[in-house]
């Protein structure tokens, strides 16, 4: 199989990311290309939840992946094996991506075709909320083993997403997770956050999950 | 029960963290405190672990927490009403410690009698790593269900780690986790590094981390 390409981002200069993170907004309406920020915990289980969405997204419009990793190149690799159109993204250490760093890998991947780039962003909860990337949609993923309690230590990344996905509930039996208690530390933080079960193993929820998102992205490539 | 106090840190001003940390570390000595920097993605069992380790811990040593936290004082009420002294930092958004933060923290605990003192650090593989906090020992946590391939993705915090800590052994079955695999990526980034299994909920391989946690305190606190 062919290797991701790899891009080495550069750290930003720009002294004001939330306006530029506007205008690469506008930049990605005007060419009709829904980007969503996937963020969560390491090992939460992003790249496997891309994995298991793609057979549902690849009925309905075409998509692509940017990992960033701090370093390593699995994941895109993993997506590519897989048929997913992917680039790797390094960060040189950064935590977290901002507006001009997705911009560079954009340039890079140079896929305008796309209906939908998900943009995988590193494995943290803290950083990565604090920067806008000028996505479209915010989407955290918390995995069951983290524990129900996630919202109320890390409120900042479930206050600006648009959309949580309770992963792996495979292993509800195996952990003391109470669906209501996160919910309820969730709408806290976020009264407005979707919310989704899913189990990217098994492949529960994920149908659910995919038509939302693919219903976003046509609103989206479909806007005037 | 008694409610954690709570401290909110400041920013450090110091601009260079390595030598300040140096100078705790030193200060410590003198004390002839072992403070112990613990590091983790969210959930993967810092304070259940620190919950685990009390019983063998309260035989032979006296020792307190510090917890860390973006928000929220749960972990530290947590471990006040199981008997364990400790205080909640507040890190106001900030995603790491570094050395002056830590002394704030140790000024506010104003626990000189203690052998121990166990800081808990942001859930975060990224940025914590990269901030000495002038701790002797450098500990980190890594759960079965985040996935063997942690150390290949976040590198610099296993180069900067004593104790690699492999938490819910118990859910071994249940996830596609090698062992194998887990410590040839460790090592490749840190010979030295010495590794434990346990179960925090099970106890399973507790009392073994606990012997060697005792024994790195006594030697600390007998030297010279």
């Amino acid at each position: 199989m062919d290797k991701a390409k790899i891009i080495e981002l550069k750290e930003t200069i720009l002294e004001n990311n939330d306006a530029d993170a506007e205008v690469l907004r506008q930049e990605l309406k005007n060419k009709k290309i829904c980007l969503i920020n996937l963020m969560s915990s390491p090992g939460s289980g992003k790249t496997s939840t891309l994995l298991a969405l793609k057979q549902y997204f690849d009925n309905h419009i075409k998509w692509g992946v940017m990992e960033a990793d701090i370093d390593s190149d699995v994941d895109a690799n993993t997506l590519i094996d897989a048929g997913i159109p992917s680039i790797q993204l390094h960060t040189g250490g950064m935590c977290h991506l901002d507006a001009d760093m997705t911009r560079q890998g954009l340039r890079a991947f140079d896929r305008d075709d796309l209906d939908l780039v998900v943009l995988e962003n590193i494995g943290n909860l803290v950083c990565p909320a604090e920067f806008d990337t000028g996505a479209s949609v915010n989407m955290t993923i918390l995995s069951v083993p983290e524990g129900d309690d996630k919202p109320a230590k890390y409120p900042l990344i479930y206050q600006v997403s648009d959309i949580l996905v309770i992963n792996k509930i495979d292993t509800l039996p195996v952990f003391d997770f109470d669906k209501s208690k996160v919910e309820q530390y969730a709408r806290v933080e976020n009264p407005d956050i979707k919310i989704f079960y899913i189990s990217a193993k098994t492949g529960e929820g994920v149908e659910e999950l995919a038509e939302y998102l693919v219903e976003k992205t046509l609103q989206y490539t479909d806007s005037e």
